[in-house]
């Protein structure tokens, strides 16, 4: 079974970076599954931001909703790198679609895989709760989301100013 | 001396599914030390659902302000959770009471307890600086009433994704 | 080479705390690089407060700005705490200089130290993401700066509530 690394952490804390080598690390090339959509242009300048720090060792495939799909398609080669789980869950909330069942087939799907997945997500539940009940909302959602895959992946690190530290196993 | 544990961690991070585990591993049956009030709808759906997934070898006690009272109280028989110093101090606040010396008091009741322990508490402070005053004198006060508790706790643990990682001893 | 340790954390996690207690292990008297500047009565009396804290062991510099002059300035005897990167930065972003490059020369500077230095940061990027797009863009740099810094550091260390979680090596 290929194995599947979790990677969690604030923002700015270095994850996708290390996510990255992680991956190149476990086999090249690679496939750099992306959730992110450009909706304004923030989003759009971090987008191409992270695209021009990655190399010709990877193809890049679009997955802002069809996770579990893109990740069985993609399986068979060199390793995968799913960026972001907290977009994903956006994008699933933004699309009405059920994100609980979508994350649980998410997680089912990790155990069939033949070639290694590493996951970045995102921390964020560590601040002041927030006064916007949506923003509450999607923080529990964020945090069960985390839970759910770090039970299924076999290691889950926790990364700090760049620096893994292991949370599971 | 009864065992002392803090777990502590951001929002849907686990910690009330391992503070339960933990506790009953000490022994069972065991006392559930609940210092929640149901203000709001929210907040009685989440007390609700907290309470559902606990079963039979559970007795629950209500201490939304008298919790080192009722720590006393229910200490001879088996392990306690109190869940959680976040809504105490939440609760304490808002009777204008003196949550320093409410929380001095609670970390010195610890030293004398014969059965086990297990703490729940909120990281809250590691989000960027609230713009509402009161948020920061919050989480100012939260994270002292941490520092302190986990000064007076044998183990203390942070709960990432639904896994414990070491912080103390 | 003088060693260097950056600390990181959550508000009020213990970091300035555990802080000067490493600082002063690893020599005394010390130099305490003050990056704080009171603009408001809040920040004047958080200020005041942590400087009744510590005793005449501690020689004070206040660098709100040339924070790698300052250090430079200290080298040769006794260690340094630098309080905080944080509060560094949001003064580099106020007088708009180019904070990076700033970032960059501290991060460079640590490398030619003689005596030790013990730098304080934050983590910020752990809660939801701020509605505020200034306060998005401020928690992006200060999660580059301390990647940066974390990178040049012989330690990294994640305070949660009083105790440090080793980070790096």
């Amino acid at each position: 079974m290929g194995k599947s690394i979790l990677i969690t952490g604030g923002a700015r804390s270095g994850k996708s970076t290390l996510a990255e080598r992680t991956t190149l690390a476990l086999g090249q090339p690679a496939v750099y599954i992306a959730t992110a959509e450009a909706h304004d242009p923030e989003m759009a300048e971090r987008i191409a931001r992270h695209q021009a720090r990655r190399g010709a060792e990877w193809r890049t495939v679009s997955a802002p909703l069809d996770l579990t799909g893109a990740l069985d398609a993609s399986d068979g080669g060199g390793p995968r790198l799913v960026d972001c789980l907290t977009l994903w869950l956006s994008n699933l909330l933004f699309a009405e679609r059920d994100w609980e069942a979508e994350a649980e087939a998410f997680a089912t799907a990790l155990a069939r895989q033949s070639a290694p997945v590493v996951i970045v997500t995102n921390e964020v539940g560590a601040g002041i709760v927030p006064e916007n009940a949506l923003a509450r909302r999607f923080r529990d959602a964020a945090g069960l989301v985390n839970q759910r895959v770090a039970q299924a992946a076999d290691e889950v690190l926790f990364c700090v100013s760049g620096y893994p530290m292991k949370v599971k196993p």
